[in-house]
């Protein structure tokens, strides 16, 4: 790696989030085909979709920016991914498992939402204002994903949540 | 991995943030001494000393639920190690080298921040309150790092920060 100016932390930031996409894309059907819960199972069937507009918009930023596809590999995201299919493949109780791939989920969330606020804010400070702009609606995208998932495990003010089903509490 | 019950799930997840920390101890004194800026070396440090601090909080837990001590390996947290590194390895301008070595903490955060966040709810839910009390300071510590690391980058309302300096504004 030659990082030899921000422009060059800058688009090594979105080659690594452009293959944490992509390995997404590929890794949430079998992530959200294992959701036992039909809530869960809806806002992981939302997020592929989303997802597949974030490996667009990155697609798009690109284009825009006279930019080569980055060909990186994520290795952290592969990471993530493993520990999400050792959860897909666990026995027992499948609320409990439920719980868990929501912690698993909201491992990826933050992972991207950490990642997206960085290259957000290089975009912003290298002048790249509508790339920023993309940037933050992904951010947004992200952060109400993760917000979702937190509503899935607990319920919210209602206290019916896959934890306290799981807790044997519903 | 076998989840028979919430208590399976959340012993799960605190051995998977056991692994993390252990993991991160070990390699965050080369992060650190590859940092070219005063402050972040500084920042990192201290939350190095906070990091050997969440081991024994993760074991003081262990101990108190008689929780046998976990042996799992935490894939994600290697993935985002090894990310680091390469930043470590890297050619070029120190202080976009910063920058990019900023990014991969601050994604080593949130991982932590998810984690802890997950886990500190499952111990609510439990009614392991104690453990949710430490599982609880540990996340504000994560929090504090993670806001520190971007006050670093960006400079705060000074705009003087490494991003600066490396976009040659300063």
């Amino acid at each position: 790696m030659e990082l030899n100016s921000l422009n060059d932390v800058f688009e090594e930031q979105l080659g690594d989030l452009y293959d944490a996409e992509k390995q997404l894309v590929t890794a949430l059907p079998k992530i959200t085909s294992a959701a036992h819960s039909d809530e869960l199972r809806k806002a992981l069937q939302t997020h592929l979709e989303e997802t597949r507009g974030h490996v667009e918009r990155l697609e798009q930023i690109f284009g825009d920016l006279g930019m080569p596809t980055p060909t990186e590999h994520c290795q952290a995201m592969a990471g993530l991914i493993q520990e999400g299919d050792q959860v897909v493949e666990a026995t027992g109780d499948p609320v409990a498992k439920d719980a868990a791939l929501i912690a698993a989920a909201q491992r990826v969330e933050h992972y991207e939402i950490s990642g997206y606020g960085t290259a957000r804010t290089l975009a912003r400070e290298l002048g790249h204002d509508d790339a920023a702009s993309l940037l933050d609606k992904t951010l947004d995208e992200e952060s109400n994903a993760d917000t979702l998932l937190t509503k899935v495990a607990t319920g919210g003010m209602l206290r019916s949540g896959i934890n306290q089903e799981a807790a044997g509490k519903r």
